[in-house]
C-alpha cells in the first residue's frame, strides 16, 4: 500500500507530530504539506529541526488535499469541518485532530457552537483507541480525543468499564505550554510563563469534558468496547487544568470514591488487566514522570487507595503532542486502516 | 527594641530568606547564623547572592542561640524539638519553621512518631497569622505553618469558618522545587525535574495533612479566631501534592461540594470579607498565577463555581519561601512580638 | 523634595522595575504610569503582582507628563527621543531607558539611523554611574545604558581605565529572554525557548556596540573620569550576545590580550581598586552565577588568567531588568538629584 | 551480523542514549547493560522512561563484558582505560566514551594525569568521523570525543583545514547540564540552576582544549582526512564554557581572525564543501538553535563575517547527549564495522 497523504496544518506542533512520524510511515507514499499561513515557504522557515532533512515547501490547503487518500487535519476546531467535508466528498478518509469531529451535533453545539457540517458525524469514530479499538477499522473520519480528554480518559476508564466509578471524580491535570499551540500569546511569551503555575478554564469550562463524560459514560454502560455512536449517559466529572512552566507532558490526577469498596491490590489488577493488550499504555506502581513519555505516544498509568477513606487517585501521564496529538493520531490511522497498531509511533522517550 | 536574633539552619533556603527579612528588620538589634554542617565558614560560601553584602562566617548552632532573645530555626523536624527545648530552657522565645511545634503530641505520633519533647506543646500557638492573629502576642513558640498548609488553609478557611465546606475536599497543589530543600537529591537535579512533573505523596500520605484537617477542624467550630489548645475534630480532606519545573511557588486548588448553595458572587463576598483585614491576603477575581507572588510574602486567592452542579474551585498561590516559609515566620513573630504585622515582610514580586 | 514622576512605557518590563523602585523612592511624591496601548485601563490588568497593591489606572503618555518634574522614558527607541525633546521643553528633567539619549548624533545615525531630535544631545550624560558619576550631578538628561553594554563595559572598564586592555577582545553574553521586551514573539514563545540557547545579532550586528566601544575608547583617554561630550576614539571589540532559557540575568565573558603583562593577582586588585567606590559593584574571586543578582541592582565581577598564553577573561554578571535597566535608571536618577546613590535599589537578590 | 554488545555505565546519561540507539542497532544480537552500582537491579529503577519496553536487569560491569564482541564504555576517566583494557585482551572492540582513549599517554598527563594503560593508545583511533572517517573502519578502540571539544572542533574544522584560521581563535560554549552526568551536585540541583548561568572552567582549564587543539592542529597539517597517531602541532585556543538552565544541547561560538581575507560568501561555499559528504552535519544560514538537535545526533553549522574588521564567527549546535555522546559514539562504532554511517541514529530533533 503506497498512500498519498496530506496534513493540514502542517506549520504547527499537530502537524510537526505528524511529520515525524508519517514520513517513516511504510503506507505513505507521498506527503504533502499544507498550510494556509506558509504555502510556499519552504518547510525550514516553521521548522528549523528539519533542515537538511526535508527540503520542499508548504502547499496551500486546497492543494495539499488534491488526490490525497487520507488527510490529517491539525486546524483549529470550527475551521476543520468544512476540510472533513471536503475530503469526505472527494472520497478521501480523513484523522481529524480538531475536536470537529469528537462530538455528535448536539453536544457540540453546548461546548463549541453550531456545527458547521452536521452531516459529518455519521461518519465520524472517536479515536481513543484503547476504548473504540473494535469499530474503528474502515472508518471514515477518526476523531483524535483531545489531549486532556486523553490523560484523564485513561486514568478512569478501568473504573468506569468496572462500574467502580463514583459519583463527582475531581480531576486536575498539569499541563505544558504546548498544548496552547504555537501562535504568539503573552500568557505563553517565556518571561511570562517561566517560574509560574496557573489555574485555566476550571469550574465546568474547559471544552475537553464533553469528552470525558461522554468516554465515562459509555464505558459503565457499555464496558470495555465502546460505539461512538450509541446513546450514552454522560459522566460528570470536575476539572481543574493547570498551565505549567514545561513544553510538552500532561500530568491527570483523579481522585474519586468508588461505588463499592476495593483495596491497592485489587484495583491494580484490575487496571492491569483493563490494559493488558494496550500497545501504547502501560500500568505501573511507580507514580509516573511526564518525562517518561515526552517525546513518546505513550501512556503510563498508576493508582493509589487511600487508606483513611478508600477514595482513589489515579494518574496518567501523556505528552501532549504524543499520545495527546500526532501520536494517537497515527495509531487510529494505523488501526483504521488495518496496520499494525504501533506503526511509525514513538515508543521510548530520549530521557533525560 | 533591639533584640538578639538567632537564625538555626542558615544555610538552607528558608535561612536565605530569613537572613534577607531579618537584616532589615528594626527591632533585630543582633543576627547570629547557626549552620551544623558550615559553622565558621564565610556565609557567602552558601550564599553567593551576598557577596559583598554579609562578610561574616556561620557559627555553630550553640553557639548562635547563646543569649539570644529570640531563636528562628530553620532546621529539619525531628532534629528541631530539642533546639526548641533549650531555647525555651535558656529564656528565650521561638519562631519554629520546622514541624515539630505545630502539631500536639498525639497528632505529631500519628504523622511523624514520637515526639521528643512534648513538654513545649504548651507554649506553641500555630503561627497561621490570618486564623491565629488574636492569641499570638505574647506567644514563647509560634510554629509557623507548613507551606502546603498554608496554601490549602488559605484557600479553605472563609468556607471553613462559615460552615460551609462540604466533605472531602479534592485537593492538590502545584509546588516548587525549593519546598524540598537545598540538599541534592536525583529527583531534584536538574537534568531529572526540567520538563517534568510528578505527583508525591498522595493518597493520604503528606504530613501537611494534620495541620490542614486541623484548622478547618477548628475553623468549623470556633469560626475565625483559632485557639491551638482547644480540641478540636479534624475536617477530612484530600491532598495530592505535584512537583513541576519551577523553583518557587505554591498553587493550590480546591474542589469541593458546599454545606448549602451559595452563588459566586456572595462566595467572593464571603472571602473578600474574611481577608478584609489580613494585609498578606488578597482575594482577586482573576485566576491568580504563582508568579506574581514569587519572592513575596503575599498569598493572592480567587474561587469560581461550577455552574453544572454548585461545586466550588477555590484557588490560593504563595511563595512557598515566602508566605510558606520565611515571610510567614516574620510575620508571626511581628504579631507574637506587637511589631506592626508587615514589617519586613516582602510585599510586591519582582514580575517578571 | 517631593518630586512629581512619570513613568512612560509603564506596561512593560522597564516600567515594572521603576515602579517597584519609585513607589518606595523617598524624593518621589507623586507617580504618573503613562502608558500608549492600556491607557485608561487598570494597571493590575498588566501588572498581576500588584493586585491589591496598587490600585489606579494607566495614564496617556502625555497626560503623565504634564507638570512633571521627572520623566522615567521606558519606550522604544526612536520613538522617546520626541518625548526627550518634550520633557526638556516642559522643563522637566529627563532618565532616557532607551538607545535615543545614549550616542551622538552621527554615531546615532550610524546605528539607528537619523535621530529625530539632535538638539537634545547637548542635555544627555551616559549614565553608567561608575563612569560617569563626576558629571551625572545637575544633569538635565541620564541616558540610561543598554544591558549588554553595561555587563561588557563593567567587565573591561578596569583594563581600559588602565590602558592594558589589548586589541579586539572578544565578547559573548548570555541573557535571558526579558530584554527582548513583552510583546509576544514567535522565538520568545514558551515552548520554542524553553531548553533552547542561539546566538543573535553577532558579527558586528548589535547596536550596543556603539555604546561598549565608546565606553571602553573613553577610558583608555579620559581614565576613570568620563565625560559624555568629550570627542574619542572607540575601542573596536567583537560581541556576540546569546540568547538562554531565563527569564532574567546577563553574563558578559571577554577575553583579551592585554597591552603588558600582568598576573592574575596584579589584576584583581587592579578590579578592586577600580570598584573600591562603587557600590553597585563588587568584584569577587568566584566565577559570577547571573542568579546571585537577579531581582538585584548590583553587578558582580570576575576575572581569570589564561597561564597558557596569557590572555584574561573577565565576567560580569547584572541582571538585565536591574543594573541592566531600571536599577541603573534609578541609580543614575539618585547621582543626577543629588540624592544617596542607593536609595531604593536592589541590593540582595532573593536566592534561590 | 549478530554483535554481543556490552554497554558499562548504561545507568548515566551516556547509557540511556547507547540503549536507545543499540536496541534497534540491526547488527546488535544481545545487550548487556553492566552498571557498577545497580547490578542486578531492574533497569527501569534507573529509567523510568523504559517501564514497559525493558523488563531485564543492569548486570555488574566484568559480567556485562564476558564473551562481548564490542563494548561501550560509557564510565568516568581515570576509571575507564582498566575496561578498555581488558575487553581488549579478551579479544572485543571497544567505543569508548570516555577521555582515557582520546589522548596520547603524554598529552593526556598533562590535562588528567598519569595514563593507568598507556598500551591502550596505538589500538585508539579518535572518532570524530567527520574528520577521521579514512581510518576508522576496522579500529580496535575508538575514541568517542568529548561534547564541547566536538562542537567546537565542527565549527573551525573546514577554517582548519583550509589554513585559514587565524592565531588564539575566542571559543564559548553555552551548554546544558546533561553533560555534568546524572550524580546529584548542589550546582545542579534544579533550584541552583533554574534561572542561573554561569562560566565555568575558563582560561585555559577545561581538559576538551587538549582534543579540540590536536584536531585543529592536525587539520592545518594533514588537511581533511586526520590521522590520529601521525605527530601534530596542536593549534592553540581560548575556551570559555557557560552552563545555562537547559537539560540538552551546546551552542559553540568561536571568533578568530583569518590568515587571509574572505567574505561570507566564500567562507560558506568553503563549509558547504567540506561537510558534503557528511550526512551528521548541516551547514545553513540560519543560525542555529541548540532545540533543533535536541534529541537528534545532528550538527548544524552556520558563520558570519563582521563587516567591520574581517573577523569570523563560527557556530556549531549539538545535543551533548547525541552527537556529542551516544550518537556519535554510535556513528564512530558504525564505521568502524563498516556498517551504513547513519545506522540507528537520530536525524530528527521532536521539536518543540
Amino acid at each position: 500500500m503506497s498512500l498519498r497523504v496530506a496534513i493540514l496544518g502542517a506549520n504547527g506542533y499537530g502537524g510537526s507530530g505528524l511529520i515525524r512520524r508519517l514520513r517513516r510511515h511504510p503506507a505513505v507514499g507521498t506527503l504533502a504539506l499544507g498550510s494556509r499561513s506558509l504555502a510556499g515557504r519552504p518547510v525550514t522557515e516553521a521548522w528549523p529541526h528539519l533542515a537538511g532533512l526535508l527540503e520542499g515547501t508548504f502547499t496551500a490547503s486546497e492543494e495539499a488535499l488534491e488526490g490525497a487518500d487520507v488527510a490529517f487535519l491539525a486546524t483549529p476546531h470550527g475551521a476543520t469541518a468544512p476540510w472533513v467535508a471536503a475530503a469526505l466528498d472527494a472520497g478521501a478518509r480523513v484523522v481529524d485532530l480538531s475536536a470537529d469531529s469528537r462530538l455528535d451535533p448536539d453536544t457540540y453545539r453546548t461546548w463549541y457552537g453550531q456545527h458547521p457540517h452536521p452531516e459529518t458525524w455519521e461518519a465520524c469514530r472517536y479515536g481513543l483507541v484503547e476504548a473504540h479499538r473494535d469499530e474503528l477499522p474502515g472508518a471514515r473520519v477518526v476523531a483524535a480525543p483531545g489531549c486532556n480528554a486523553t490523560a484523564v480518559s485513561l486514568a478512569l476508564l478501568p473504573l468506569a468499564s468496572a462500574r467502580l466509578l463514583g459519583e463527582d471524580p475531581a480531576c486536575t491535570v498539569v499541563t505544558g505550554a504546548s498544548g496552547a499551540g504555537r501562535a504568539p500569546a503573552q500568557p505563553l511569551h517565556f518571561s511570562e510563563l517561566d517560574g509560574n503555575a496557573r489555574a485555566y478554564k476550571p469550574a465546568g469550562t474547559h471544552r475537553h469534558l464533553a469528552e470525558i463524560e461522554a468516554t465515562l459514560g459509555r464505558a459503565a454502560e457499555q464496558g470495555r468496547a465502546l460505539r461512538t455512536h450509541v446513546p450514552y449517559h454522560p459522566h460528570r466529572v470536575s476539572l481543574t487544568p493547570h498551565l505549567a512552566p514545561m513544553t510538552r507532558g500532561i500530568l491527570a490526577t483523579c481522585t474519586t470514591r468508588l461505588t463499592r469498596d476495593a483495596d491497592q491490590d485489587a484495583l491494580f489488577e484490575l487496571y492491569e488487566a483493563h490494559y493488558a493488550n494496550d500497545p501504547m499504555v502501560h500500568v505501573q506502581e511507580a507514580l509516573p514522570d511526564t518525562k517518561a513519555v515526552a517525546g513518546s505516544d505513550r501512556a503510563l498509568v498508576s493508582l493509589r487507595v487511600d487508606p483513611r477513606d478508600g477514595r482513589v487517585s489515579t494518574f496518567c501521564v501523556i505528552d501532549n503532542l504524543g499520545k495527546g496529538a500526532a501520536g494517537q493520531a497515527v495509531q487510529g490511522f494505523n488501526v483504521a486502516f488495518s496496520h499494525p497498531e504501533t506503526t511509525a509511533l514513538e515508543m521510548e522517550a530520549p530521557w533525560p
